[in-house]
C-alpha cells in the first residue's frame, strides 16, 4: 500500500526560514504565528493527514461513491469518520476569519494544510476544499444576513459547500448557461436547470450542503453579463438556524471518471429549488471569479500534492527494488543486484521530481503569503505589489503547477516499471487523480490565455514588469556570490527568454491575437520555470548561508544546494526552446482548413 | 462512443508514394506488392479494424477479463468472435513466411496492420501481437521439428503465443530469474516457477496457447548467461499434431491494471510443466532478444496507434463542441459560439498530434521496410545499411514513439475539457492503455540505455555515422529548394545538436559512464526528433513535387506542407534544449546521498 509522510521539515524551512513569517508579526493574524507555533501546527497537521487521511486513499479509489435509488450518496468507508475528526481538530478553519469562527491565521498555513490534505487523499480533500471556494464568495459578496446564516457552519465544516458552474453544453464559455432563476414573491428565486461535473455535489459527510449556483434571471442578457450567483442549500435553513425542509435539488447520477473516484462528481438537478442571490444581479461572474481564484491556487497545490506523494513512493520503491548493477561497477557486491538508485535514469526522474516539488512548494507558500500581504500589508505599495504578483502568477501556479505535477506523477509511476501499472501499488491512482487538475477550475489552456490575454496587460504591464525586475535584481545580487553564480546566471538567462517572449507577444499579439493564443501555453511554461527558478535561487542562497554559519542540519542544506544546481542545469534550458517555438507564431498553427484535420 | 477510421489514405501515401514499395518488386515477397494490391489490402484491413475491432474497445475496457474458480479465463464479450473473423480473413498472416502458411508479404504490410489493429483495440490486438514475438523466436532458434509442430498453427492464429520473462522480483534484470527447468528422461524439461505480467497468459480465444518461457537449468550460471528458452504449450501436442493432455501451467490470477483491461495480464504458475528447449542451453537471452526486437517495434507502433485514435476523437469533438469565440472575432456569428477549432491552443494540441502521428507512421513503415531490406536486399551493403539503421532506431521507435504517443493521448484528452475525464467518452482509456507502452518490452529508460550504451558503439559507431550522413545529405539537397529551405535548415540544425550530443557522450561517457546514463533519455528524444524530421522532410519534398505536377489531391499535399512546417517550427527547437541538458552530465544527478531523497 502506498505511503505518505507530510514534508514537514521542508515546509517549516520554507515558512520559517525562507518566508520568515515572524517578520510579519505586526500584521493582523500574524501575531501568534511564531516559528514555534508554526512548527507545532505543521507537525500536527502533517500527522493528521498521514495517519487519518492517507490510509483511506487507495480504498476510497477502489470503492468509489455510491448513489442509491433514492438519490442519496454514500462516500467510501471511513470518509465520514475522518471528516468528523477533521472538523473536531479544526484543520479546515486555520486561515478562516475569526469573525465567523475561524482561527484567522495566515493563508500560508491554510495552503500548507491544503497540500498535506491533498497529498494524503485528494478525493477526500475536495469535500472541504470546495467549501473554501464557496466560503470566499459569500465572504466577499454575501449580505450580512447570508454571512451570518451560512459562514459559521461552513467554516466549521458542519456544512460543506459546492460550486455549480458547468452545464452539459458549456464549461469554459459560461455565457451559454441555461439554468434559470425566477424570482419568488418572498425575495428568493426558483432555480431550475441541470449542472454537471459538480464535485462533492452530494454526500453523507454533513447534514447540509450549500450549493453556489450560477443561473440567469428571466430578462438577463444572453452572455456572461447575464449571470447571477445563488445560494441553494440542500436543506433549507430556518431563521433560527435550524434545518427545515429538503430543497428541490438532487443528485441525478455520479459520473464514471478516470480518477478521484472517492469524490462524488454529480449531475445536479435543480427543479425549482429555492435560491438566494449573492451580490448583484448579472454580476455573478465576478463573484464566480472570487471562488475561482481561490480554487485555482488550491488546484495548483493539488498538482504539487500528487507529485509529492508519488515521489515519496517512488523513492521508497527505488530503495527496495534491486535490479541490475551500477554502470560504474557493483555498488553492493554482496547483494545479487544494486538498488534502482544506482541508475542515472532513475535518478533523473527522482531529481526532476524533487526539484519540482520543493520549488513548487516554495512558490505556493510564497504565493499564499502574497494573498495575505495583498490584504494586510502595512503600506498601499506593498499591498499592490503583492496583489500584482499573485494575480500574475495564479494561472502559472495552476497551469504550470498541474502540468508539471502530472508529468511528475507519470515519471514516478515509471520508476516502478511494470508494477507501476498495477493498481494495488497506488501509482496509477496518483496519475489518474492528478490528471483532473489540468482540467478543472479552468483547463490549462484557459489559464495560459488568462495569463497572456489578461494578466500581462493589467495596468499597462505593471505586474509583469515588477516580476522581471524582482528576478533580475535577485539574480544580479546572487551572481556576485561564487556559490550562486552559475544558478543565478541560468535563471537570469531564463528570465531573459521570458522578457523576449513578452516583447514578442506584445508586438505580434496586437497585430494578430492568434499569435498570442498560439504562444500562450509555452509562455506560461517559461514563466513557471522562471518562478521556480526564483524560489530555487532564494533557497540556495539561504542554504549556503546556513552552511556557512555551521548549521547542524548540514545534510538538509547541502541537499538543497545539489537540487538547486540540478534545477538550473535541467530545467532552465527549456525556456529557450519554448521561446523559440512561441516566436514562430500562429500562422502554421491556424493554416489548416478544418476538414483537413479529419483522418483520410 | 469513441470512433476510429483507419488512416488508409495516409498509409497508402507512405507505402506507395513515399517508400515506393513497387521499386523493390524484384525482392522475394515484394513481387505481388503492387500499388493496386497494396491499396486493396490497406483498405480492407482498415475496414476490418474499424468495423469489427473498434466497436469492442470501450466495452472490453469496461468488462475486462474474468478468471473463473477453475483457473480458466474469459475475454470480454465479442472478443472470441472477432478473433475467429480475424483468423479467417488472415490479417495475422500478412508478412509471415509462406513456408509455414503465411502470406509472405513485406513487413511493411504487417506493420500497417499492427497499427490499425492496435488503434482499433489495443487490448485485443495484444493476443495475436504477442504471438508474433513468439513466432519470430521459434522461426530463428527453433528446431525444424519445433517449427513444423508449432508454427503453422501459430501463424494461422489457431493457437496463440506468449512471452514469459518477468518474475515478481525481476523484470529488467533477467539474470535474477528463479524459474527452474529440470531435464526429463525424454529430452523435455520440467518447468517450475512463477511468471508475472504475462500478457494474454490465458484466454478463451484459442484451444491452445504456446508459452515461451525463460528458465534456468540446474547448473546454469547465476546470471543472464544462464538463461534458456523453452516452449511450454498450455495443452500438450501429440506427434500427429492433435491435442493431448493439459500441461501443468495455469493462470493464478489476473492483475488489476490501469489500462488494457481487456487483455488478461496473468500470473502464470508452472508446476513441473513439460517444456522443450528452444535453441542452445544458456543462450536464451539471445533468443529472447529476437522476440524483444520484434515486440519493441510493435510497441512503438502501439504508441502511435493510441495517439492516432485519440487524435481522431479529439478532432471530432473539436468540430462539434461550441465554446467561446475566435480571438479575431466570431467565426460563425449565427451560432451562439464558435467551434473549438478557432482556438489556437486547441489547434496547438491537434497540430502537435498530427505532426507526430503522420511523422511516426512514416518512420514505422520505413523502419519495417528496413527490416525487410536487412534480410532481402540484393547487395550485402544494402542489407547491412538497413540492418544498421533499424538496429539503431528500434529503441528510438519504441522509446520516443511511446513517450510522445502517451503525451499525445493526454493532450487529446485535454481537448475534451471535463468530458475527457469521463470514461464513457473513451479518452481516458486511450491514455490508460497507452501508458503501458512506455513500460513494457523494456521500460523507456532501458531503451535509452540500449541506444546510448549499445547501439551507438556498434561497429565503431557505423550505424549512427550512417544516420548522420543520411540526414545531412538530404538536408543539404533540400536546402537548395526554396520551398524546403526552412524545414531542411531546422532539421539540419537538430541533426547538429544530435551530433554534438553524440560527441559529448563519446568523450564524457568514457570518463564516467554515469554521464552517458544521465543523458540517455534526452539523447533518445533528440534522435526521435531528427528521425521524424527526416520523414517530414521527405514527405514535404514529395508533397511539393505532387503539387508542382498538378495532382488532383491538392488539399492532401498542401496539408502535408503545412504540417511539415509546423513540425519544423514546433518540434525541432527542443533538440537544442535537450542537448544542453545532456551536456550538464551526471554529477548533480548522482550527487545526492540516497537518504536525502527521503522526505523529511
Amino acid at each position: 500500500m502506498p505511503v505518505y509522510k507530510a514534508p514537514t521539515r521542508d515546509t517549516r524551512f520554507i515558512i520559517n526560514e525562507l518566508l520568515q513569517l515572524e517578520q510579519h508579526s505586526s500584521l493582523p493574524g500574524f501575531e501568534n504565528a511564531s516559528a514555534d507555533m508554526i512548527d507545532v501546527v505543521v507537525e500536527e497537521c502533517g500527522k493528521f493527514c498521514s495517519e487519518v487521511l492517507a490510509p483511506l486513499n487507495l480504498s476510497g479509489d477502489q470503492e468509489g461513491c455510491t448513489r442509491h435509488a433514492d438519490g442519496t450518496v454514500t462516500t467510501p468507508k471511513g470518509f465520514k469518520e475522518a471528516h468528523a475528526q477533521f472538523r473536531e481538530a479544526g484543520w479546515g478553519t486555520l486561515s478562516a476569519p475569526e469573525e465567523f469562527g475561524g482561527q484567522g491565521m495566515p493563508h500560508v498555513l491554510g495552503m500548507m494544510a491544503e497540500e498535506f490534505i491533498s497529498s494524503a487523499n485528494q478525493a477526500w480533500g475536495m469535500y472541504p476544499g470546495l467549501t473554501n471556494g464557496a466560503v470566499s464568495a459569500i465572504l466577499v459578496k454575501g449580505s450580512p444576513e447570508q454571512q451570518a446564516k451560512y459562514l459559521p457552519k461552513m467554516i466549521a465544516n458542519e456544512w460543506l459547500g459546492t460550486m455549480n458552474l458547468t452545464e452539459p453544453h458549456c464549461g469554459t464559455d459560461l455565457g451559454l448557461i441555461r439554468t434559470r432563476a425566477v424570482p419568488n414573491a418572498d425575495g428568493s428565486y426558483a432555480i431550475t436547470g441541470t449542472k454537471i461535473f459538480i464535485s462533492a455535489g452530494d454526500h453523507d459527510l454533513t447534514e447540509n450542503i450549500i450549493h453556489l449556483v450560477l443561473a440567469k434571471t428571466p430578462d438577463a442578457p444572453d452572455s456572461t453579463k447575464g449571470i447571477s450567483l445563488f445560494i441553494v442549500p440542500k436543506v433549507l435553513v430556518n431563521d433560527d438556524g435550524s434545518l427545515g425542509e429538503r430543497n428541490a435539488v438532487s443528485c441525478g447520477s455520479i459520473e464514471h471518471k478516470m480518477g478521484i473516484h472517492a469524490n462524488a462528481t454529480c449531475v445536479m438537478n435543480y427543479d425549482g429549488a429555492a435560491g438566494w442571490m449573492v451580490g448583484e444581479e448579472n454580476k455573478g461572474l465576478a463573484a464566480m471569479f472570487i471562488m475561482m481564484n481561490a480554487a485555482r491556487l488550491g488546484v495548483g497545490i493539488q498538482g504539487l500534492s500528487q507529485a509529492e506523494t508519488a515521489y515519496q513512493n517512488a523513492v521508497k520503491y527505488a530503495g527496495e527494488r534491486r535490479q541490475g548493477r551500477a554502470l560504474t561497477g557493483p555498488a553492493e557486491p554482496n547483494e545479487k543486484a544494486d538498488t534502482l538508485f544506482v541508475h542515472p535514469d532513475i535518478r533523473r526522474m527522482l531529481m526532476d521530481a524533487k526539484a519540482f516539488t520543493e520549488g513548487m512548494r516554495a512558490l505556493c507558500l510564497w504565493g499564499a503569503l502574497q494573498v495575505d500581504l495583498s490584504h494586510k500589508a502595512a503600506s498601499e505599495e506593498e499591498r499592490q505589489m503583492a496583489d500584482d504578483l499573485i494575480s500574475l502568477l495564479t494561472p502559472v501556479i495552476k497551469g504550470y503547477g498541474t502540468d508539471k505535477g502530472f508529468d511528475t506523477c507519470v515519471q514516478m509511476q515509471q520508476v516502478f516499471g511494470g508494477h507501476g501499472f498495477i493498481e494495488e501499488w497506488g501509482m496509477s491512482q496518483f496519475v489518474r487523480d492528478c490528471r483532473i487538475t489540468q482540467i478543472y477550475e479552468g483547463a490549462n489552456g484557459v489559464q495560459a490565455m488568462d495569463l497572456v490575454g489578461r494578466k500581462l496587460a493589467m495596468q499597462g504591464g505593471r505586474a509583469v514588469q515588477a516580476f522581471f525586475a524582482l528576478v533580475d535584481a535577485e539574480c544580479a545580487a546572487a551572481k556576485a556570490k561564487p556559490q550562486l553564480e552559475a544558478l543565478a546566471g541560468q535563471i537570469e538567462k531564463a528570465n531573459g527568454e521570458l522578457k523576449a517572449a513578452t516583447m514578442w507577444l506584445m508586438q505580434n499579439g496586437m497585430m494578430n491575437p492568434n499569435n498570442a493564443g498560439a504562444g500562450a501555453h509555452h509562455y506560461m511554461h517559461i514563466m513557471g520555470i522562471v518562478s521556480l527558478g526564483l524560489m530555487w535561487l532564494r533557497m540556495a542562497e539561504l542554504a549556503a548561508a546556513k552552511l556557512a554559519e555551521g548549521s547542524e542540519d548540514k545534510a538538509f542544506y547541502e541537499a538543497k544546494l545539489v537540487t538547486a544546481r540540478y534545477f538550473g542545469e535541467r530545467y532552465t534550458p527549456d525556456a529557450g526552446a519554448l521561446r523559440r517555438k512561441l516566436e514562430t507564431g500562429g500562422e502554421a498553427m491556424m493554416a489548416l482548413p478544418v476538414e483537413m484535420f479529419a483522418t483520410a
